[in-house]
């Protein structure tokens, strides 16, 4: 593939129609990831910074394996594309494949942007809890594995702030240069702010949990509400943590915008 | 947590009752992970052996992906538990995690049965094309990662069947017993085959891929049948593959059963 035709593929891909139609995608990846880790306990020894012995290393087995993996992904390329960023991204190791010709469609000042720490923390101390039950089944690996996949799919949700900034500011700066001039972050966040479509989004996520959540039996629809992961959790992720976090990444980036 | 208590936590899981349920809710896992993968194009450079540059290794990024993570996954215990095989058992890293009481329900000899050579290939060369549409984002190492949760979806539900065989064995030992004697496979295929199942269970996968492969909106159901994932593929995936695989894991480990 050619560089113009990678870039075209691309660039298509980058309206606000499109960004919309990733974003509505994502809520399944989202979901799908969280009742995913709800098929473990909590398996509390995976956070639990003795159980596990490294030299050198004083972090729980699920920060281990994410800074583990996070090295997999980056030898990879993953973290080259700008959709992507990484929970430890201090020592990223270079990869092995070729640089691609991703379209560079933000500001390149954007790629300091990531605010993981606070996913990290959303995750492991109020989501977790919510989702996982009490107990013990002893498969910590594959639990971090589905952590990290819950990480993964909310940072990327989370983190395309960017590209919906970008289309929002290109189609009229006129609305936002007052404010970024003046780098006023509440003025930024009141432009940013659709209570209507947030409340659209609220809803439609917790449905998503209801169909991809519910036991799917030839003879009968799931009548009993025996849902993997409770809807409204889902609803309540999206209103406290996924669209603020969402808006904290627009307005960091468009702060940035006419540097 | 104490032996005891893990141990009767995983014990209580061990009836022909509670596999039912765990093999029907890994149909689930494989479904979701189908679905996750076809977000992407084939991205064929994930599969060119000349695309990376490894100093002495010849294979492709998927390769050294799952080879790679696979080292993650072994050093946080993964393949300590029966229930997970991995692809490349060669060269399987120790654990950073003390060892977990798992009871011991399997015979021991079942630690060699591993197919995932097979599932591998079918995997790739004949699963992978019905699910992933042609062209290229330049995303490999998320198709990577997406490749690695189909195959290790399939691989746990395929390798479940060494806990099948071991429950169909000691709940009637006596219709076994002649034919693992005589170490006749034919006869093994026929008394672990039931058409009604299967036939149920084809019908049952499909169903399970419209209901998580549909578009999910507020106003109105997908009526327009634009699944993410082709539910006549996922039919065929269980009636060609991951049926006739469990019964091979089946049928090894009853042909060991009484050594």
């Amino acid at each position: 593939m050619t560089k113009a035709d990678s870039s075209s593929y691309l660039e298509n891909a980058f309206t606000l129609e499109s960004l919309r139609d990733s974003l509505i995608r994502q809520e399944d990846s989202v979901i799908f990831s969280l009742i995913e880790r709800a098929k473990f306990p909590v398996n509390s020894n995976t956070y639990d910074k003795s159980y596990i012995s490294v030299p050198g290393f004083g972090g729980s087995l699920a920060e281990f394996f994410v800074r583990n993996t996070e090295d997999v992904h980056a030898k990879a390329g993953r973290y080259k594309t700008p959709e992507e960023n990484p929970f430890f991204p201090e020592h990223l190791l270079p990869p092995v494949v070729p640089p691609f010709p991703y379209p560079e469609v933000l500001h390149p000042a954007s790629a300091f942007i990531n605010i993981n720490k606070s996913i990290w923390k959303v995750y492991f101390d109020e989501l977790l809890p919510l989702i996982a039950a009490p107990g013990d089944d002893g498969n910590y690996a594959s639990t971090a594995a589905s952590d990290l996949a819950c990480l993964q799919a909310l940072s990327r949700r989370i983190h395309y702030g960017k590209f919906v900034a970008e289309v929002k500011f290109r189609e009229s700066p006129q609305d936002y240069e007052p404010a970024i001039r003046s780098q006023d972050r509440e003025a930024l966040l009141k432009l940013l702010t659709f209570e209507s479509v947030e409340e659209m989004v609220k809803k439609r996520v917790a449905k998503k949990a209801m169909v991809f959540g519910q036991e799917v039996s030839l003879d009968t629809d799931d009548k009993e509400g025996n849902y993997k992961v409770n809807p409204s959790v889902v609803s309540r992720l999206y209103e406290e943590w996924v669209m603020p976090l969402t808006k904290i990444v627009q307005v960091e980036y468009l702060l940035l915008r006419l540097d």
